[in-house]
């Protein structure tokens, strides 16, 4: 697979205390809110990438890694031309899959993720704009 | 300030056990390595963002941040076009910085650390390449 850059790197918060600081502190702004099942996401643009803000509204993945390992970094999205291509090769090589295909993500994108297990605890993205 | 950019997210990890999962299934490479005081930091491209491996050789910070919160994702680095003039400004704004002056880097950048007390907890490293 050709990956093309960082899409995106995420953490949760509780609220926006995260969000906040990046605004006050170092200028940047949320240009994109989207509401997801559990999870209010948030993209902030940093030049061509993105810090993507993930506060839990209910239950569901963002409040149960809250819950367990508390707020913080959480994964990192690589960007690649085919995601669909992208598993088929990780499956291939033996990954241990979270998406085996490809879903929708936020921004219209579509996404994939790869266990962690298979990738020495790091969550990955992968993510097709 | 302004944000140009995600320099890099930086992983620890105990062996190579990431950086190794990062080669063999996303095609990532290690463009640059680098030893620092107690960790080696590894480099690896992707588009115009790195992903950077912390691996704890001895005493240090790298070290007592994976006995205290284990091995995983570390911190975020901006990119901005002038690191001393950042620092001051985020001293100005009240936050509270662990690098009040820019100090070298790997692959001659200049950096600073911002406190994860000033960030909700997230650790913010700022980069001059």
């Amino acid at each position: 697979m050709n990956v093309t850059g960082i899409h995106h790197v995420a953490f949760t918060e509780n609220g926006t205390e995260v969000t906040g600081a990046l605004q006050r502190l170092f200028g940047l702004n949320v240009a994109h809110t989207e509401p997801a099942e559990g999870f209010t996401e948030r993209m902030l643009p940093a030049g061509p990438c993105y810090l993507q803000a993930l506060q839990p509204t209910g239950d569901g993945v963002v409040q149960r890694s809250v819950q367990r390992r508390g707020t913080g970094l959480h994964h990192i999205a690589l960007q690649v031309d085919d995601v669909a291509a992208a598993l088929t090769e990780l499956a291939a090589k033996g990954a241990q899959l979270v998406d085996p295909v490809p879903r929708p993500g936020g921004m219209g994108t579509l996404i994939g993720f790869v266990h962690p297990r298979s990738v020495g605890g790091v969550l990955i993205e992968l993510v097709q704009p």
